[in-house]
């Protein structure tokens, strides 16, 4: 028996990694579409969630695939109408927004899902297991890109509750708060907010777990260099272990100990799978946290316009 | 038997609420004080936490009332050396770094008390029980004063991690999350943020409960026609509950039907002797969460300089 799914928000990152992975996983059948942009072929297309829930009863679950602000409305509504939701990262625009969600989701007995695709690595699983009860001397995460190469024109993500930079870097975060599985927290950070933008650009940002671990980070979405997502860690005993490639890549002391073939969302799809056969949840509120905690503990600085 | 207090931070909030709330309860002696300024006959003085705790181990809970910044650290040390400890509000300059006290409280045994002030109004706790279960049509809050007339010259408060408006508006903000005791979250914020300072001086809010309701909020550090700390919430039955005087006053359709003297910091200390004998901490994140939501949902609008 297959999972019916409705998709809603059909852009970039549905029609790269979701539709791909759905039509690669045998559990799961897209029903429809709802999205204001976009169509498939062989796939009926509405204009609003509502009128596709309406439509089509037979819609177990919702993958919500919009930009993060109108993730919550859709969310509630799907959840309302009873279906089971999965929410592309990151889950809502703030915490309390997926505390709601996943109380709503709680109350109807439905399955939430938070799929935050970076944590979706054989490379973050060894290195969390390998980080499991180590003090740690320092960390630091570099996530930096091109935002026109991978946001050509949007003009969301400039908006408040568009992320800025953290639109990619709170992958970096997910990874980070997966493979430390403590809790971690701001103790502060420059926000670079371009004179034409609500949201950031670049950040530095200086983090804590409570030890004397040091911890910084360096954001930045103006970075012409190439893709740099790396985490670099140091125990106190002096083991260096980093994860680069977006959390793809393992190295131990500088040498290359795992780096698989990507299959982030095959991955996520087999866990929505197992979610809905066993009726559980998997709401992870942690990297979305950190993102609050950094906007909150940060000093904004000016930045030059982005917008073309 | 008493419970023997260190105080940290000898500023206004503790001077003219804490020293006189634990002068008059018996359950607790203040056998020293670390601050860089001030003084109290009879107490001995450290200038650092660390050296009060050292020459002091009969303290038994230490009560933090340095600005926000401070905190985290000191109540870590104060907890790492076996105390319990209780916090001005807010708690932490982050929910991160109030998630990981609570933690380090948890693991060593110890108490822990977010002392919110303003939820310790019995027109608080009426109204709460008034609107316990009910659906609302709409919500205000208005908190506005002066800054200069209650942080003459202080210079924390402007810096990241200060809270600017927020550092009185989150009072405002417990009270909120403590009469609905629902999740509350943010849909959207203007954040005035003045030419000279790292945190707005105003806002206005969007909020939400997830229900139909409309909930605003109007937050303003630059209000100079007298303290204005209201709540005005109307039922779906048409109901109106109103919370004045910073939670001080209930009224019901317009008619007072309490306002007690106030004794906020009496109940606190009362609350905190009872918690001390039981050893069970009191942790509230729900108003510094829903500070972070507006952070991370707001945007920065330019507003003129604030400091002289």
């Amino acid at each position: 028996m297959t999972h019916k799914i409705g998709l809603v928000g059909l852009g970039a990152i549905a029609g790269k990694s979701h539709l791909p992975a759905i039509a690669g996983n045998a559990a799961f059948e897209l029903v429809a579409i709802a999205s204001l942009q976009g169509a498939m072929d062989g796939v009926p297309l509405y204009r609003d969630h509502m009128a596709m829930l309406a439509a089509h009863p037979e819609i177990a679950a919702v993958v919500v695939c919009t930009p993060p602000r109108a993730r919550l409305e859709i969310a509630a509504d799907a959840l309302a109408a009873g279906r089971h939701v999965m929410l592309e990262k990151p889950p809502a625009a703030t915490p309390g927004g997926l505390d709601f969600l996943a109380g709503v989701a709680g109350r109807h007995g439905l399955v939430l899902h938070t799929a935050w695709h970076s944590q979706y690595n054989a490379a973050v699983d060894r290195a969390r297991d390998m980080l499991a009860g180590k003090v740690l001397a320092r960390l630091h995460i570099d996530w930096k890109e091109d935002v026109h190469k991978y946001h050509p024109g949007q003009e969301w993500i400039w908006n408040a509750g568009g992320f800025g930079v953290f639109d990619a870097g709170i992958n970096g975060l997910s990874i980070l708060t997966r493979v430390l599985a403590r809790p971690l927290f701001a103790l502060g950070a420059e926000l670079h907010v371009p004179a034409d933008a609500a949201v950031p650009v670049a950040a530095q940002i200086r983090f804590s777990d409570g030890s004397d671990a040091v911890m910084t980070g360096d954001f930045d979405w103006g970075w012409t260099s190439g893709d740099l997502r790396e985490i670099h860690i140091e125990t106190a005993e002096g083991q260096k272990i980093s994860l680069t490639a977006s959390g793809g890549r393992l190295l131990v002391d500088g040498v290359e100990v795992l780096a698989p073939q990507r299959a982030e969302y095959r991955e996520i799809y087999a866990d929505f799978d197992r979610l809905l056969r066993e009726g559980v949840s998997r709401v992870d509120g942690a990297p979305l946290a950190l993102t609050a905690d950094i906007f909150l503990a940060g000093q904004a600085v000016a930045a030059p316009a982005v917008r073309h």
